[in-house]
């Protein structure tokens, strides 16, 4: 089944699924961002859409308009955006609830959040990127689930309630990992060695992370309640006392895990 | 250069190094473990050595004897081997300083750190795996590099001040990074989530994290400074004011760097 689909956005989210849903077949019929110059960098990736600055859709042909917005502007544009009847309103965002777009002129609302973090430029592979959904609606869930599948194979329909604990858990597996291993650049950087060292590491550990568990994984002075190098460590920080309170506090919950 | 090699410890580190240096063409003389079936773990792994659980090594045809023990056995056994003269002793830590060598009967200490979580069964590959020398003799050093150099192009020599620095930040690069996908992995079972759902992200995460480093990789809540979700997200984990503090914490270095 072949969607006509608008996109509302021009930011990662709007780059990497704008090619992907036309690649599927469906078609995207416009491309709306705040200035046509945005709209067109989305546009020019794919074969048929319309770049628009304006948020008047009512003559639009598409079904589906999809939200790939910032959470701040969900609400904001959702609100403003004029769609012709019969219409289903979704974003992409794992945070924000379904109810934001309670106020729009959409018929139908939903979710349509893939989970993963996008970069402009960088071209990810969608079919091994987990797709949730949520909807109240059945009919319009139907709908898109078969969009959905249409270019992932991972497809989840979640409650808000689920769709938060997916996201907390989002934030630790992917920005609080990566904020870990900037602050092992830092202390490398300062102490003038060679981040690269870490790499074959970092690499191993979550590799292993991932096959067998993380709790079967752990390693490292702290689960071993190594006070004496956990004291250490912790004085060696103290020229940052938050890293220093970092340290201390996920140490603590190592061992009490 | 071919060495002679007595191993002193039967766990993860002696597990890995023994085939890999005798595959590299070293000898491996001896492999000491508290008890002789723990011992013989790591010497049916290879071809020549014998096992041992006494620490009498006045008779060994080795030249250097590597301690691979969990750091706070490293003093004890340093201090009580019995080794010929003219021998280099050194020990495999990342955190041990090097004097808990200096009352050993050893003439020469070095260190020998391989920069990586190894674990027993699981066989990494020590060509990309970084080693981290330490000596204060040069010709120790010259020996060790050499040592080194046969089972992987990544030889560094640090002082200890370095080598702890480097210690810190693979804790939090490794230990800490696996302690935030168990966090991840808890909140998705608690909610009844499938915590697969997050491997892609995770994977993604981590290789956009490594090829344009962590700064630049960083996306979020915390990176957007939207302080409605992180209040959310802090609410959420309420069930576990540890994981709360942990998560605001993070969060506030995020914004903070």
């Amino acid at each position: 089944m072949k969607f006509r689909v608008a996109l509302l956005g021009a930011g990662n989210v709007a780059w990497n699924l704008a090619p992907a849903l036309e690649d599927a077949g469906h078609e995207i019929t416009e491309v709306y961002a705040r200035t046509l110059g945005r709209a067109k960098e989305i546009t020019e990736r794919i074969y048929s859409a319309e770049p628009k600055d304006d948020l008047d859709f009512s003559e639009s042909r598409a079904e589906i308009f999809m939200l790939a917005l910032s959470d701040e502007s969900i609400a904001e544009v959702a609100d403003q955006v004029i769609l012709p009847e019969g219409s289903l309103l979704v974003h992409t965002s794992g945070t924000v609830p379904l109810d934001v777009l309670a106020y729009s002129s959409a018929s139908y609302t939903g979710v349509f959040y893939p989970l993963q973090s996008f970069t402009k430029g960088k071209k990810v592979d969608l079919d091994e990127v987990p797709i949730v959904l949520e909807s109240e609606d059945e009919e319009t869930l139907q709908k898109l689930k078969k969009l959905a599948k249409s270019i992932s194979p991972m497809v989840y329909s979640l409650g808000s309630k689920d769709r938060k604990a997916l996201h907390v858990a989002a934030v630790f597996a992917s920005n609080f990992t990566n904020h870990m291993l900037r602050i092992a650049e830092e202390i490398m950087h300062r102490q003038g060695l060679d981040k690269d060292m870490l790499k074959p590491l970092i690499i191993e550990a979550v590799s292993k992370s991932l096959q067998i568990g993380a709790k079967k994984a752990q390693t490292g002075p702290a689960l071993r309640e190594d006070l004496e190098t956990l004291e250490e460590h912790h004085r060696f920080l103290s020229y940052n006392p938050q890293l220093a309170e970092i340290y201390r506090l996920i140490s603590q919950d190592i061992m009490d895990s």
